[in-house]
């Protein structure tokens, strides 16, 4: 039985949300001036539903009336996502975007007839799993519908089927990640997918948005997992998937992975999948400075020796983490690594996963051939690894004492790393005066990497919503032309505008064309990825 | 310097074709009942050139008058491609498309104005690189146009830049695969792709059709080597690329690679390439039946230990190899594989690059740990990395001496794949009678593998076409549903019926409304890819 994820406890990531220890309250005041201020945040305001009996008494027909929610609850558990902006929009700041209706399908028929319906009755569909997006991507937005509605897809819990000698499985998109798991270990089985929203997010939402896992060096990104679609569109259901590789035209299942909702709703997923590690082992490394320790990772991407889980981080995030983990004196630490003459210590966490012990040692000895790197042991490593998914919580604890705070990423070629993240740090200090700008290497490959930001600062408390839309415009601004606008967040609402830089105006062109071919009314998710909706060229 | 193609020498693979052994002519007349008939074929007839006045001038304007070519023997050295069924036609059997003039820009902006001086004057255009499209991709059709020219890509042949740290480079699509490795030695680098068409094939066709080279095991396919694309198209120029992986929506480039000139004109790749082997190993191994050798691909390709060449041969295979091989005894290779427990012997090549021997020793260990095989050594290994591209001379030779010779490919996952290979091979033996059907695994995945045939009958002299085509649907049926109709040949012509089960009908509507974005006149390769070509839904 799937745990079914409580959508009304929206902003909270638990029922525990996380504190802060009063030595990283000092930290924060000394470092970004923050001041004694609690915000506790008001009730937003649930504006009536705008579903007319029709279209409720249509989608009642296809899911039965228990699956139509019009309560203040329900609506309100779907209104937005989890970014920072979210976040203040639930706590009463800004406008929030509530959908009329919460409608819960039960098979990738009735998403089929759904889409039908809310065609039928005008109205606009905002595909729901996990809601965990960070950038805007199940924002409650109605464009020139008449009613929205949000399709939450937590009903699709069912492993279909699993192909072991082929290692494939077939998995429906509403299973949270840690029940598709749990489903999958039963055949010893893992996809080996682990981003930071894991405990929340779906499978249908990974495909969605082009997800990357923490273990993407080892397992790949979950595009890369994905060897089938099943897709729920307006016109009718597109299947997709059946071979390992082919040549048969263009590869039509990178239109579906990353498409965000607005060329139809995934319904299923074929994914490659593989046996469940019986030993995994973290560790802590320190490496002298940003420019040999990126050096470092790529020779590692490059001779097809990464841990699986490769992460680096630079030297404000190492001094922050070091600075704010119980487990070690920074003092005697500062000390050890000056012996071994470590001036800018950038803490880089390796882990690998394997059979058993001698194959995870055989990794590791094949990571670590000939190069020079301070190993901290595995009391880092296993540290970072309980906390992996405990971002989220340490946001709403930051949240509570006023803290601006919220993540950004984005990746490029070796050659342009380091001026890339000169120029986002640079950028997000100019807009935002005093703060902290933290920032890891998650995700290597053999051509670049991915940079993944951490920002801290006081909020300003008179328009905090606007002090981060400038901070983040300044990054966008940054990123363009130097990077991709996101490496593993998606596009939504939030990166939309940079979108036509990276992929051009035919680019834009083309999934316009797309979508109007897949979406013709334009009910799907209206206002994520394609800012112009079913515009045409001509019209743009 | 760039050696150019001669592509006046049409239907011989190089200006000295295969010849076959006395004992190989002997084998076939007993295999395959081929009388003693030599066939040399006829001068296939060449109408006059279409092109009327004012494009052959507007195309001048734009490349120059020398570099648009009218003369017989330019216009049939673009007459189509290599597939048995071009070369009957080129000696004279059957109907030969020939193009009305062959045009040459020197740089991706002559491109796009070739394309827009087509669309002004009603001609088609395809794309043509080396020309070894086996399944009719470079057919010069015209459709509805008025005239048909073959766009010649031989003048795109510059290494435009080289980024060693981030193992990127850039490449002109014109560039002949040996020429374009040739510029990369020299910084030491390689694509590693060497499919058999390598001694004439192009950068640009590569990625039109989803090229995978004889070592994708360790380089991969070309398509996982695509980092950026530069394709003209007749309402302006699209570039894509610029980070090594990102989440801004679906991945654009996937729908350029494989696009078969349809889309538009690849123009320059910029590609992910590697430091250039010291080292290569190349051994033949004998594996005791299909079963047992598919199961151990399967593991080597589950266990991430795949030599960087891997090609198993089934037992039919096996035998002719072996058979025709001058350098070993039959009889003492049987007797040998006996004592060994070999009853149905199987040939394994695989091939290991290195930085050193060490390094490739390494490697050979890591495939072959715990696996029994029986190892020939590393003659017959050599001797197929020293025959690997001569296919095409072979079937020269074969063609000369009477026999119907073709290959076809498809790919499925492991757990349908001997269903696929004994489908294949039964509608094939059903529809051509007497016949020898050989049939390797030449590219293994871990959720699947490839299956590449090999077809040997005597020609029917009265219709060699309709045999041919007979056997050629008998085995697109046998394939679909079971796996892709094309795992590295792409679609083109002869696989464009089989298109729509593949990727069902919305996936063509979707390939329909991308083209009409792309080329709203329809004047890119008409016929090829997609059979309705700009076609909407309701049209068909």
């Amino acid at each position: 039985m799937t745990e079914r994820i409580d959508h009304t406890l929206r902003g909270r990531w638990t029922s525990t949300a996380g504190t802060l220890p009063p030595h990283a309250l000092t930290w924060l005041r000394e470092r970004i001036g923050l001041g004694d201020v609690r915000t506790p945040g008001r009730a937003p305001a649930v504006p009536e539903s705008a579903l007319d009996d029709a279209a409720r008494a249509a989608l009642a027909d296809v899911v039965g009336p228990g699956f139509v929610r019009v309560d203040r609850d329900s609506r309100l558990g779907r209104a937005g996502g989890l970014s920072y902006l979210d976040l203040l929009r639930q706590r009463g700041d800004g406008e929030l975007a509530v959908p009329d209706a919460v409608v819960l399908p039960a098979s990738p028929e009735q998403v089929t007839d759904v889409l039908k319906a809310c065609v039928e009755h005008d109205v606009a569909v905002v595909p729901f799993g996990g809601g965990t997006s960070v950038v805007g991507g199940v924002t409650a937005l109605r464009g020139d519908k008449a009613a929205v509605i949000a399709l939450d897809l937590n009903r699709l819990d069912k492993l279909v089927s699993v192909d072991p000698e082929s290692r494939l499985a077939v998995l429906q998109a509403g299973l949270p990640a840690p029940e598709a798991e749990r489903l999958l270990a039963a055949h010893g089985l893992t996809t080996g997918h682990v981003p930071q929203s894991y405990e929340r997010a779906t499978i249908g939402g990974f495909a969605a948005t082009r997800s990357a896992g923490q273990a993407s060096s080892g397992y790949g990104r979950f595009e890369d997992m994905v060897e089938g679609v099943r897709l729920a569109t307006p016109v009718g259901e597109w299947r997709l998937g059946g071979a390992p590789a082919s040549a048969a035209g263009p590869d039509l299942r990178h239109l579906v992975v990353g498409s965000e909702g607005a060329f139809g709703v995934i319904t299923e997923v074929t994914l490659r999948v593989r046996p469940r590690p019986r030993v995994e082992r973290y560790e802590g490394f320190v490496v002298d400075g940003w420019a040999r320790g990126t050096a470092l990772v790529r020779r590692l991407a490059q001779d097809g020796v990464l841990a699986d889980v490769t992460r680096l981080s630079d030297v404000d995030e190492t001094a922050v983490s070091l600075a704010l983990s119980g487990g070690w004196k920074t003092a005697a630490l500062k000390a050890y690594l000056r012996a071994r003459g470590v001036r800018q210590p950038c803490l880089l966490i390796l882990g690998w996963h394997g059979a058993d012990t001698a194959a995870v040692g055989r990794k590791r000895a094949a990571t670590l051939r000939g190069h020079r790197v301070v190993s901290l042991g595995t009391v880092l490593g296993e540290a970072w690894r309980h906390g992996r998914f405990n971002g989220p919580r340490q946001r709403d604890a930051l949240m509570e004492v006023g803290v601006c705070v919220e993540t950004l990423e984005t990746a490029t070629h070796w050659s342009r790393l380091t001026e890339l993240r000169t120029a986002v740090r640079d950028a997000l200090v100019d807009a935002l005066g005093e703060c902290v700008v933290m920032c890891h290497v998650s995700h290597a490959y053999e051509t670049g990497a991915s940079l993944y930001f951490t920002v801290l600062a006081a909020r300003d408390a008179a328009d905090p919503i606007g002090q981060w839309q400038v901070a983040k415009a300044a990054a966008g601004e940054a990123i363009t032309g130097l990077g991709t606008i996101s490496h593993h967040h998606a596009v939504g609402t939030d990166h939309a505008p940079y979108l036509e830089a990276e992929v051009g105006a035919l680019g834009l062109d083309v999934l316009a064309s797309v979508k109007r071919t897949l979406d013709p009314t334009g009910v799907l998710n209206p206002g994520k990825l394609l800012p112009g909706g079913l515009a045409s060229p001509g019209d743009r």
